[in-house]
């Protein structure tokens, strides 16, 4: 009955093969309005200099800074106003000695302007105001492109697109942006047993799941998934399925690779091209199956998961995601090192024998309750915070032991 | 020249006075496939057994328990192979005492069975199964409902969507989902000086910056950003915009806020409802707005930020992002608290004095260096990776002193 595994594998040399696996990345224009989250794909120099005019960073009156030098609160300086500017409105009146111009925050300052006063140390007396203040050159002005000069390294390729960054290119004028391409993955779920959503459940059948939690996870990391019907466990079923996808950039398939009797993926592979991987020493997780295609447009590899709900998450958690965010320029690191928390173990636990292992735990204030259902239980999926990860040397974990969770905030 | 702020207050208050703004939660129903990261407003029960049929969990050998109890590796007993069953086939014929029924991980179990023997442990002989191994009454038997039973509570409302809740939606075969419908919070920015992307810049205007930064802001909260415009700082304008908007949940403005001339946002206020805020004893942000909206409708506040964008952006993040997280019941500790480290001050800082001051800072290795530039310049927001916060009354921070860094990976 069935086929056993060619090579369980080592977890670490099998995130080492993933890891040598090459990406294409393929850049492409979009509105900046859509642009968030995505990674810039080429460096974006300054088109104009920030802020683009000299201006002042405080309501007050532009003046002739020497003007006021011996002005105080006791002897104020009297300048006659001749302009009132706003933010956004032009100067029309140079400023010349004894005169002055009230200016608000933002406003373009009038030529002969060395200095500005705020108007905090200013008395209006119609035409004229007094300045109570002196004011230091350059005070209260900020001058042209001394933020950021014309031609300048504004941001460099590679940087995510949060908020911030949208403001930086919007300063700019910018309308669109140059990212790169989010990578498509087809998701295939097998199966004999498996039915779509809302079809009647008839004896011996359960719903699909894997098609929508991959895929789910797939969005997570950047890409976009692409949907395919059901493929029952037949080899021609299968072999053409996988051949209807030969653009995408990565194929993620669930079920069919345990060493059971239906399993045809394997079968398939070896006469698509080869497969690399073929058992993998974690629990769960064990039957995972990565293939090399022979195909000369875009894809070359496929990603087999277990059938398994709880296990297909966890292998894609652990070697796929990482693959699938380094492959849509996502940094790694945003996604996962600030997801680790240090709890208790709320009981004694036993691991598994000669596997690393992945328990699903449930977090209630600093304890980690692992989930001590089978990797077959639904219902793990709805209680489950998050997970640890016990190595296989590791005999017995006692209550109380300090643990890393890994929390499943983004999937 | 200008208004004075009405009150200047502190921040612990405006807080308190935000998170005291009743939220209205409206649900609708969408595609399981589009519910990633969104809040499920109602109780899921599950409609079905989980699983649904008596199945086995391994590859192996359905059999009645009692024929297999004097097997061991010296003394296999053996018994007639009747059928083959294969994941989502069904069993047709009944086990007596004598048979065996081959049976794949998943598969139903043909009636009578009372135990499964792994693959491992029996030997095939065409139709003569050999069993190695004396198997327990239900061993390797998941029982139908074993997971979850009809009718039990498989995800309670307010659940966040991740992949792994997407499973157990689609476990019992569910389409759509009920969640709470995404707030929506129209975005104004006001003034003269700015102008829209790839306007020609004239001398005196700015490119608009805050409808793009708020709006990817208002998307990372969960909330669905509504354009408009940018309007110039004209009592009617700004009114008339105000009264547009009538049906969204809640308006933010930028810029029109602080105690300059051209400053009408408060007077149409005043004309509208109150304003409840005007002036918060933070670093960049004094120039903060709330509003209460005399309105049958659906809006009742206006916040609003200040026209420089980092002092908008600031703002938004540290006052208003959680009443909108709220708004969109995304629970704010998913948001916030996995982004804070503790990092070494890279030199001596000089805070504002008698304001809550945040300090924007770049991230390199264990040091958070202060980004020393005024809140105007754009290119800070290039360069920040988070931020600090400095207490009113603390003098100065030297160089080395630990510092809470905010980072900033969502917005």
């Amino acid at each position: 009955m069935g086929q056993e595994f060619l090579n369980i594998m080592d977890p670490e040399d099998v995130k080492k093969i993933i890891d040598d696996i090459p990406t294409n990345k393929r850049v492409e224009k979009i509105l900046l309005g859509d642009s968030l989250n995505r990674v810039i794909a080429e460096d974006v120099r300054a088109t104009i200099n920030l802020p683009p005019f000299r201006r002042t960073s405080m309501d007050g009156y532009a003046v002739i800074a020497e003007d006021t030098f011996n002005a105080s609160e006791d002897y104020p300086v009297s300048l006659k106003l001749i302009e009132v500017i706003g933010a956004g409105d032009v100067p029309e009146k140079k400023l010349r000695s004894g005169f002055c111009t009230e200016v608000s925050t933002g406003a373009p300052l009038p030529s002969g302007t060395t200095g500005v006063v705020m108007v905090e140390f200013t008395e209006s007396n119609n035409a004229e105001i007094l300045i109570y203040e002196s004011a230091a050159i350059g005070q209260n002005i900020t001058k042209e492109g001394s933020d950021v000069k014309e031609g300048e390294l504004l941001l460099p390729r590679d940087t995510r697109i949060t908020p911030d960054k949208i403001g930086v290119l919007s300063a700019i004028g910018m309308k669109t942006v140059t990212v790169y391409q989010q990578p498509r993955v087809a998701i295939i779920s097998t199966g004999n047993e498996i039915i779509n959503p809302n079809d009647k459940l008839t004896y011996g059948k359960i719903y699909d799941i894997n098609s929508m939690t991959i895929s789910s996870a797939v969005k997570a990391c950047g890409c976009i998934p692409v949907h395919t019907d059901i493929v029952e466990d037949d080899y021609s079923a299968l072999k053409n399925k996988i051949n209807e996808f030969k653009y995408v950039d990565l194929i993620l398939t669930s079920g069919g690779t345990s060493a059971g009797t239906g399993d045809v993926l394997r079968e398939v592979l070896d006469d698509l091209g080869e497969v690399i991987v073929h058992g993998v020493a974690v629990k769960p997780g064990k039957p995972t199956i990565i293939g090399r295609l022979k195909n000369d447009e875009g894809l070359k590899y496929l990603f087999g998961l277990p059938g398994n709900p709880v296990a297909a998450l966890m292998v894609f958690r652990v070697f796929f995601a990482p693959f699938l965010m380094k492959m849509a320029s996502i940094s790694t690191l945003t996604h996962s090192n600030n997801n680790v928390q240090t709890l208790k173990l709320s009981r004694r636990y036993r691991p598994a024998r000669g596997r690393l292992h992945y328990v699903l735990v449930k977090i209630e204030g600093i304890n980690a309750i692992p989930i001590l259902k089978d990797s077959g239980a639904i219902s793990s999926l709805a209680e489950a915070d998050g997970f640890i990860k016990i190595p296989k040397n590791i005999e017995i974990l006692e209550k109380g032991d300090s643990v890393q969770v890994f929390q499943l905030v983004d999937f």
